[in-house]
C-alpha cells in the first residue's frame, strides 16, 4: 500500500528499545520538519490553487498537532526537549530532487510521500512491538494519519506530470529510499 | 497600542481602491508568508520549549486559516490566484535583523511583531474606509487577530533578552519601520 521496496530490518526495533529517549526526541523533530515541508510546498506551488493548497494546509496543521502531542509525551516522561543530530535519511533523499520544474515539484512531493510512507511503516512496528503500552497506543493513534499524508502527496504529484511519469519516478525513488534505509547508520532514529 | 511610529498616509486607501485586486492577492501572499515566518521561528528556537512553541504553533494555524479565507474571497470574486511582485517592505525589515544570537532571535520576533502591528493598522483602515461592505466586514473580522499576534511576538522577545533591551530595540526598529513605510513605493500592496 505504501509502495516501499523494503521492510524495516528486525534489528531496528531492538535499537529503538535501547535508545527510546532519543527516538522520541527525533520523532518530535520529524513532525516539525514535516510541517515545514508541507508549508514550503504551499509557498512554492500555491499558484496551482486547490486542491494542492487545501490538502497541504491540512497536513501542516496535523503535523503541528502531532508535534504538540510528542512534546506533551516528552514532558510527561520528564524528557527535556533538545536539539538532536538527525539521521542522514532526509538529506540523502533530498539530494535526489531534481532542480528543474516540473520535475522538481514531482520529486519533492514523491520524496515527502516516501518519508510519510516509511514513517507509517515504522509507527506500525512501534505500535505492535513496544513493550510500553502508552507508547504503543500513541503510535497506533498516529500511523493512519501518516498513511493519509503519503496518499495525498502521491495524488498531488499527478497535478504536475502524467500518471505514467509519476509511477515511474515513484518506483525509482522508492528503490533509492530502500537502499538508503537498508544501509542503516550509527544513530538510532525514526528513519535510521 | 501597536507601537507604530507613524500612521498610514491617507493616500494609501485611495491607491487600494484603485488596485483592489492586487491588494487582495497580496494579502493572500502575506498570510502565507506570516505562517512561514512563525514556523521558521519554531524550527529555529523550539529548544526553548513552551510557551514559545505553543504560541507560534497557534499563529501558524491562524495564518493558514486566514490564507484560506482570502483564497475563498478571491474565488468568490472570480480573481485567479497568482504570483505577485511583493512590496519591498518585508525584505527591508529583514535586512535589519542581526546575525548573532540572541540578538537575532530578538530582531526576528520584533520584526514579525512590527509587521503584524502594521497589518493590524492597515486592516483597521480597510474596515473603516472600504466602500465594499463585504470587504469592510472581512477586514473587521481579521484585525483583532493581527493585534494578538503583535502582542505575542513582543511577549516572546522577553524570553531572549532583558525587558529594557527589548524595549530599546523595539523602539529603534519601529523608527526604521516608520521610515520604510513612509518612503512608499510604486506598487500598491498591504505594506506599501
Amino acid at each position: 500500500m505504501l509502495g516501499l521496496k523494503t521492510a524495516t530490518d528486525p534489528s531496528w526495533i531492538h535499537q529503538v528499545e535501547l535508545h527510546l529517549e532519543e527516538v522520541l526526541l527525533d520523532h518530535a523533530h520529524c513532525e516539525k520538519k514535516a510541517a515545514r515541508t508541507a508549508l514550503n510546498l504551499i509557498c512554492a506551488y500555491d499558484d496551482r490553487g486547490d486542491p494542492l493548497c487545501r490538502e497541504l494546509e491540512q497536513i501542516v496543521v496535523e503535523e503541528l498537532e502531532h508535534f504538540r502531542l510528542v512534546l506533551e509525551l516528552l514532558a510527561r516522561r520528564g524528557i527535556v526537549y533538545r536539539r538532536l543530530k538527525p539521521s542522514s535519511y532526509g538529506k540523502k533523499l533530498g539530494e535526489l530532487i531534481r532542480s528543474r520544474e516540473p520535475e522538481r515539484a514531482l520529486d519533492r512531493l514523491l520524496v515527502a510521500g516516501l518519508i510519510e510512507g516509511r514513517s507509517c511503516e515504522r509507527f506500525a512496528i512501534l505500535k505492535e512491538s513496544l513493550a510500553d503500552a502508552e507508547l504503543a497506543d500513541f503510535y497506533a493513534s498516529l500511523f493512519e494519519s501518516e498513511a493519509g499524508h503519503h496518499a495525498i502527496y502521491l495524488q498531488l504529484a499527478h497535478g504536475f506530470v502524467p500518471a505514467a511519469e509519476v509511477a515511474a519516478r515513484f518506483d525509482w525513488l522508492a528503490e533509492k529510499e530502500a537502499e538508503i534505509i537498508s544501509r542503516g547508520e550509527p544513530l538510532t532514529r525514526i528513519h535510521s
